[in-house]
């Protein structure tokens, strides 16, 4: 057995008269230390990765997990919880060091020794549903911050419903904390969040800067100047600085911050990067590989810690985390006592609450959609969507959602639903709780924010929200579109504008890759609709049926309707391509999405008069029909070699659907400024020039 | 003929009393007038487009265009012409005035008439190449900003090396003007920008921010209640507070603006949007739509303008846009004088300067390159393109980059290249001139900037640049390498760690979607080279051949040489893909890119002992491979259903090139944080598990 006592360690420790930066006493030094040399440890273990970062970090990370953070180790799922977010997941040894002396049963010491191996929880990088208490994937920079506002936003929206003025009880009532690096806020998303949640004055709000001054290229001065305190108070934000080591400090800083209700707290820590390390302390060396086999012995001896064995954790210290952990569970205990007592007094808002966490839709509510996604007339699919949002709105309280400033022309205003916003005659003044009753979302031209925001909102568990920009701007959110998709989890993003055919604004706003490169994200679900069946079954795909994110491409332009016979089944929709009623037969198939379904329709119908026969496909998501078996697959497509496939965007990726002797009419090109029927005559997006193309590909044949 | 004098208008002017804001004679407001009715007209007629900016823009916008920037619309390309950038590119009507009024030959009355019409110069929003005086595409918010921060700093770098302090001629000597809206401060990429400007104390920038309070889904103040001076003052700008409407403001303003050497200028011009139109002015509905025809002839009655005709600009006013012109354009004679004496005194800069402007390479350049990247040992391609780095900067002074805060990992520092970064003993002063005689620049945790200030440098003229990062970080850039392909500039991006193969650092790193995802943007070059020849050429062909931009996609693991027989022809890589020597023949054929071509090459020598022989296609480069004949095409690929295509990523781009029959082994999946050997297993790329699926693959046939 190895002596996991601390005798050995405080014995050295008591050799030693170093003065300890904010050394408070020798329990909870070694508390800290055992973060830090977990982490020293796993790093050194796997040969990989950061281990600078967490023994800067621990003491922070210490204060803030034994004395503050209301969690429940063996209730991870706790509703309020306090959120922990490490934006700075190349820290994730800090992360799973504590999930593991704070008692999460998952997150074993043999998972620490496993560190960034295959099919360890302990990846590289913090990732979400690996293990209990990672509440979200952190690692891309910025983007852990941005989550953590939404986290925030989603909690003052269900406190906003659910806590009353005077009650004894409220049972939505918490933090969000997080640790963020200078990467973190070096990222524009930061700016773009920071900025938000200052002007939403989000007091729940705790966030830690690991202010080391140590980037990868060397000191943070090589690039970054900025006066962070003055930065963060001109959005709104309340600063302090400490010393990131004086844990007296922390205390104090924290509790400054939890009183502060009306902004967001930025804590300004001031730290020693590898702390502890007497070569690498304070430099870049210590950031992202490990300190080497010389370096952590006299790492261990510096701080009076025994070499061997690695992994120590002293009975004295699990003993205290165990202690200090139960303390703050017990908080857990009295929400519930309080939360039983509030649902019998408050049984109608009990139930409302039930529906928010099980996201609980009414039997038959694509039925609902289906009907007000009806449309006779020719209408744009992002009309469509709005309409959709309505119904959805009605019968879903937890669909909230809002735009990257383009609400108008994405359609995604609930009608009465509320907005976000300040009073008009309230400027300075944070907002009141009463503001966040709304349910719509204002971002203002964020879209970057946005996406991050969505999925901390989707993240914080009771809400199913949406983010909407034209789709070329995309792009500027792809990041947190990715990585919704690598968490699983069902962020909505609502894209419009989808194609060549918004006209008049041009290339830069024109999308060509995009469908394709949307697609390609695994996880992903990319409905391009055609019509209201196609809107409204994409739409109850989202909210009632989506493991991952989905995501809409939807047009400006009318779309004539799809003619819909009685064989009709919307479920169809779901399978991602499906043949259509009245073209079920004939000697080509034309394969489409979107706006171009139609067109394939009435190519069809003039090809029809010349004698060629054409079955039609919609393919509103392609990303569904792959996971659809080989028979259902082959019996849609038809022969591949007869396919004209149809997509106003690259059209590289469809071969992997039609042979290479098909016919696919896409556009590999950049876009142009003009009203958009010229565009679809230059680009060969008309009937008559598909069906042109047809006919010469059919002479070919 | 129409009545193109001023009279009337004038005439109706002094009917009325209304005091104007701002107004200082009556030929100046009808100059002003002039520029906002041409929008207003040019809106008007195409039925879409944004006329409330260029009216809320145009008294600023007439002051700075006529009275201090020095251009020379005969002679667009001065190089030491001020720069104007219009990053709120949907007022791009504002700039197409500018440009007639002023006198540019391509921008016709009939252009303006023309607007947001197939074929015009007169896009919706302003696309670079469509006419000179256009400096840079812009539409997509933020990125103008970022541009302009990268022009600054593309001067202030040609001015250390060609001016001399006390020389009566500085060859160097402008300013950035750049004219800002709401939506690109509230964009992530504009703080990181102006983070890095005020860093870097880039005097040269003189930036407006057009603050009228709106945006399109109403007042900013729904999303946005930021304190800006106090936020640019955080980030080292010096911040002015003036009335955008009045001239005299302005003029202060700019002056002031001029004198600060040491720090990028704000100058935050309050102004209505919409201005002069009764009903719409400072509301949102002038922002994105046409005024409509009553209340386009209201506005010409409230500013005393005639109904009629449309387009109208009075002959008073075109004297007077010419005079000040012709007066601002005198600096450009004086500055020709001034550079051929200074070239007389100066042979050797001289001779240096025009190797800047010209790119110049020395004959065979090439085969410098492909000896700087010999290796015989294993070695990552990072690595060679590190190698390739220090030889292409030793003959080329002209290119110049940086990283992201990954220079180690990226391997694009410059060895003795000098840094472009504040001396340690210097924290608080603005940098020296001396400062930017570095090529290393730092760009910080920013990816978005760099990519956008790489533009922007490109577009100042002189330089090749790049910049660096992993390539899953290609997602936070996107808009930027997007938009150097749409103005088909070549601006050099180097994407390193391009695969699951980084390993421990997981999935949050790890590209999957990223080489199709980019491969799909038009105009786009992306290599994803083998070896050292393969990195050699496709820097040969960045720096020497490139239209539009390249981008590269290195690996971050070691990959064994490639076999290179006396057939080997370098040039074969600009062809995209090619057969490799001693695997001309075979049954089947490989086709692979970067670390999976030495896979391929071990998998086929594998068969081979089994008696099935293969060829090995190496494919560096398909967009190249795109643009070659189809003769030359189909001999490479051979019989496409007898292909494996192998690549580290989504398999769908594959199908292009092969048929559905044929093997390809992609990566459909996101990745896994592991050692990379563990990782190549799990997913089957080693050659024995290759080799195992082209068994089964081949008895299926």
């Amino acid at each position: 057995m190895p002596d996991t006592s601390a005798a050995k360690a405080i014995e050295v420790a008591e050799e030693s008269n170093e003065p300890k930066v904010g050394r408070k006493d020798k329990l909870e030094e070694l508390c800290v230390n055992t973060i830090r040399f977990l982490a020293v440890d796993a790093v050194e273990k796997a040969k990989s990765g950061h281990p600078g970062t967490p023994m800067g970090m621990a003491d922070m990370a210490y204060v803030l997990w034994t004395e503050f953070l209301r969690h429940d180790p063996q209730n991870p799922h706790w509703t309020n919880r306090d959120r922990f977010v490490l934006s700075a997941g190349h820290a994730s040894m800090l992360l799973y060091s504590l999930l593991h002396l704070t008692g999460y049963p998952d997150m074993t010491l043999d998972e620490l020794k496993n560190f960034r191996q295959w099919g360890s929880r302990t990846a590289g990088h913090p990732e979400y549903g690996h293990a209990p208490g990672i509440e979200v994937t952190t690692g891309p920079l910025g983007q852990g911050f941005a989550n953590g506002v939404g986290m925030g936003l989603a909690a003052k929206m269900m406190a906003a419903r659910f806590n009353s003025v005077g009650d004894r009880f409220q049972p939505v009532d918490h933090y969000i904390y997080a640790i963020c690096s200078d990467g973190d806020l070096m990222e524009g998303i930061s700016s773009e969040a920071a900025s938000l949640a200052g002007h939403l004055g989000l007091g729940n709000l705790i966030y830690f800067y690991d202010d080391n001054n140590i980037s990868i290229e060397g000191e943070t001065r090589l690039a970054y100047s900025e006066r962070v305190k003055r930065r963060f108070e001109a959005v709104g934000w309340h600063v302090q600085k400490i010393d990131g080591h004086d844990r007296d400090e922390i205390r104090k800083a924290i509790k400054k911050a939890q009183k502060v209700d009306d902004q967001p707290s930025l804590i300004i820590a001031r730290t020693v990067i590898g702390w502890g390390s007497p070569k690498y302390h304070g430099t870049a060396r210590a950031h992202g590989e490990p300190l080497g086999a010389d370096e952590v012995k006299a790492t261990k001896e510096a701080l009076h810690w025994p070499a061997e064995p690695t992994f120590l954790v002293p009975d004295e210290a699990r003993a205290e985390f165990e202690r200090k952990t139960k303390k703050l569970t017990k908080a857990h205990g009295k929400w519930e006592e309080g939360f039983a007592e509030w649902r019998t007094r408050n049984a109608e808002l009990a139930k409302e609450w039930d529906r928010y966490w099980n996201h609980s839709l009414p039997e038959g509510y694509e039925a609902q959609l289906l009907e007000a996604a009806k449309s006779d007339k020719a209408i744009a699919t992002r009309a469509l969507s709005g309409q959709v949002i309505q119904k959805l709105a009605s019968i879903a309280p937890f669909v909230a959602g809002g735009s990257a400033d383009l609400a108008p022309s994405t359609n995604t205003l609930i009608k009465d639903g509320g907005s976000i916003e300040r009073p008009a005659d309230d400027r300075s003044d944070p907002p009141k709780m009463d503001v966040f009753k709304g349910r719509n979302l204002h971002f203002g031209i964020r879209e970057h924010a946005m996406g991050a925001m969505i999925n901390g909102m989707t993240l914080y568990g009771s809400w199913r929200a949406y983010g909407a920009t034209f789709l070329i701007f995309s792009d500027y959110m792809r990041p947190s579109v990715r990585l919704a998709a690598l968490m699983n989890i069902p962020s909505i993003f609502v894209f419009t504008h989808d194609s060549v055919f918004l006209g008049e604004d041009g290339p830069t706003h024109q999308p060509i890759e995009h469908n394709w490169a949307l697609r390609l994200i695994p996880n992903m679900t990319f409905f391009r609709p055609a019509d209201g069946a196609e809107v409204a079954m994409a739409w109850a795909w989202a909210v009632g049926k989506a493991q991952g994110p989905t995501v809409f491409a939807l047009t400006r332009q009318k779309l004539d309707p799809i003619p819909r016979g009685e064989s009709f089944n919307p479920q169809d929709v779901w399978r991602g391509a499906y043949v259509l009623d009245g073209y079920k037969d004939g000697d080509i198939t034309f394969i489409a999405t979107g706006s171009e379904v139609p067109l394939a329709i009435k190519t069809a119908d003039l090809l029809r008069n010349e004698g060629i026969s054409a079955r039609v496909v919609s393919a509103p998501c392609l990303n569904l029909f792959d996971e659809q078996d080989d028979s259902y697959r082959k019996e849609v497509l038809g022969d591949p070699s007869r396919i004209v496939a149809i997509e106003a965007g690259r059209s590289d990726g469809w071969f992997k659907y039609v042979s290479r002797d098909a016919l696919v009419i896409g556009i590999d090109r950049f876009g142009a400024s003009a009203p958009y029927e010229q565009i679809a005559e230059h680009l060969g997006f008309t009937p008559e020039k598909v069906a042109e193309k047809v006919r010469a590909w059919q002479g070919k044949m």
